[in-house]
């Protein structure tokens, strides 16, 4: 693996691109080769075989572009098929959108969490088994919320659907109580204002981008792959095109991005 | 063909369903194959080459089933892939939900019709062009609504949720001064009296699965293909199995109905 290759990273459609934007601001050298699976999305409903067939797949595509290291930029993925897509990297460095943040709120001051996620990764429980094998204590309330996916796809964010969505949600009566909330999927930072007015800003929202990609510059450094370039490129491979991501990929990353379509 | 084999009726989810049930409801003889593709599922903003791979798939694996008849309960599929899929089916009957509907539509007294329906069905015109191919004098006004078969198939039919998704695209400046609207989704009877609610009863809806149901009942006695079996069989392939499926199929076709997972 070379300093200047790119890093890898996939989602089944936008949410990623939060995780992405993260690693352009934190570590503006770096290359980013950008996988969303649009023609399959959304993941969160599906099997385990079958969101497992699809990561591997991916997984093999990144490795075959020589990418240094590979962000599994989706929660669902994470839950349910890390470990066949750790097999399928080999030797690259593979970072999670989940035990990274699971370690940030076992440590520190956290009593009772909520998590709102997909179905799939709220069924697998693997916040809760990762957050409670470090710290038992912590109560961990798990919620499938998986209209706010479409809701963001399809640009519904700051609307009268998004919040009755948000409110019906939120008003789980197990999260009553909560100090914290993981947004368990990828997507949902792109409506964090809206969940924190809808908690009256009484609930800490836990910044899982941020966590994600501190993980990630920690691991490029211990293994000496932090980039030196100056004149980083973005690439997006979509497995279908849709307007959503288009238009959100050249906000956060500008006009000029390279975007192709690749099946899997 | 023998008159006494099932009804291929297939849809990217549940949304074929609801023409499946009025099968049920008009040929009580008559037995239904169902294929519902939920791994892939929503089809209404992937590319037209995406949606006609699956469709061709869906339709070779009816007629291995040997169906007599082939519903393609899919409007999406219909607008994208109906030639592809004819061309697959080979001499069985292919019954699609967009021409009777334009039929219908063009020749009774409508004036100003709009359509609501998935992306992918809105981009191809194809109620449109069937409509004013039969009658030049009705404008039709269309929009894409895609938030409604995530809302639908999630469960939040009679919400605040659908409420204000349907409150949003219904006060679509254009829809002012329509006297009657087609519902160009299979999902969308489903939420039929919200979004009656909506236009306040002023404004008439299409009973498409009615009105498919009919010309299917035309083309099997054409063809002198009507059941006279009194045991119907209800069998449901899925591509991935979701709860919300497996619920509505029950409960429009009863408990003991067999399910079935496979894969395209």
């Amino acid at each position: 693996m070379k300093k200047n290759s790119p890093i890898g990273v996939f989602d089944s459609g936008v949410g990623g691109l939060t995780v992405a934007k993260e690693i352009k601001r934190l570590l503006p050298n770096e290359s980013i080769i950008y996988f969303g699976d649009t023609e399959h999305l959304p993941y969160g409903d599906k099997s385990k075989e079958t969101i497992t067939k699809y990561s591997v797949k991916i997984t093999r595509f990144l490795a075959k572009c020589k990418c240094k290291a590979i962000v599994v930029a989706c929660n669902t993925a994470t839950s349910n098929s890390i470990d066949e897509i750790k097999t399928a990297a080999g030797k690259i460095p593979v970072i999670d959108v989940i035990s990274p943040v699971a370690k940030k709120v076992a440590f520190e001051l956290h009593q009772k969490v909520g998590l709102i996620a997909t179905k799939a990764t709220v069924e697998s429980h693997a916040y809760k088994k990762s957050i409670k094998k470090l710290n038992k204590h912590i109560k961990v309330v798990e919620l499938a919320t998986p209209l706010l996916v479409p809701i963001i796809e399809e640009g519904f964010r700051n609307t009268p659907v998004s919040k009755s969505a948000i409110d019906t949600y939120l008003s789980y009566k197990k999260f009553e109580d909560i100090d914290s909330i993981i947004l368990g999927c990828t997507h949902y930072p792109l409506i964090q204002k809206e969940i924190e007015i809808a908690f009256k800003g009484k609930v800490k929202v836990v910044n899982s981008p941020l966590i994600v990609v501190n993980e990630l510059i920690q691991r490029l450094e211990n293994e000496n792959l932090l980039a030196d370039t100056a004149e980083p490129e973005y690439r997006f491979y979509l497995s279908d095109y849709t307007d959503n991501f288009i238009s959100l990929a050249r906000s956060f990353f500008g006009k000029s991005i390279s975007l192709e379509k690749k099946s899997l």
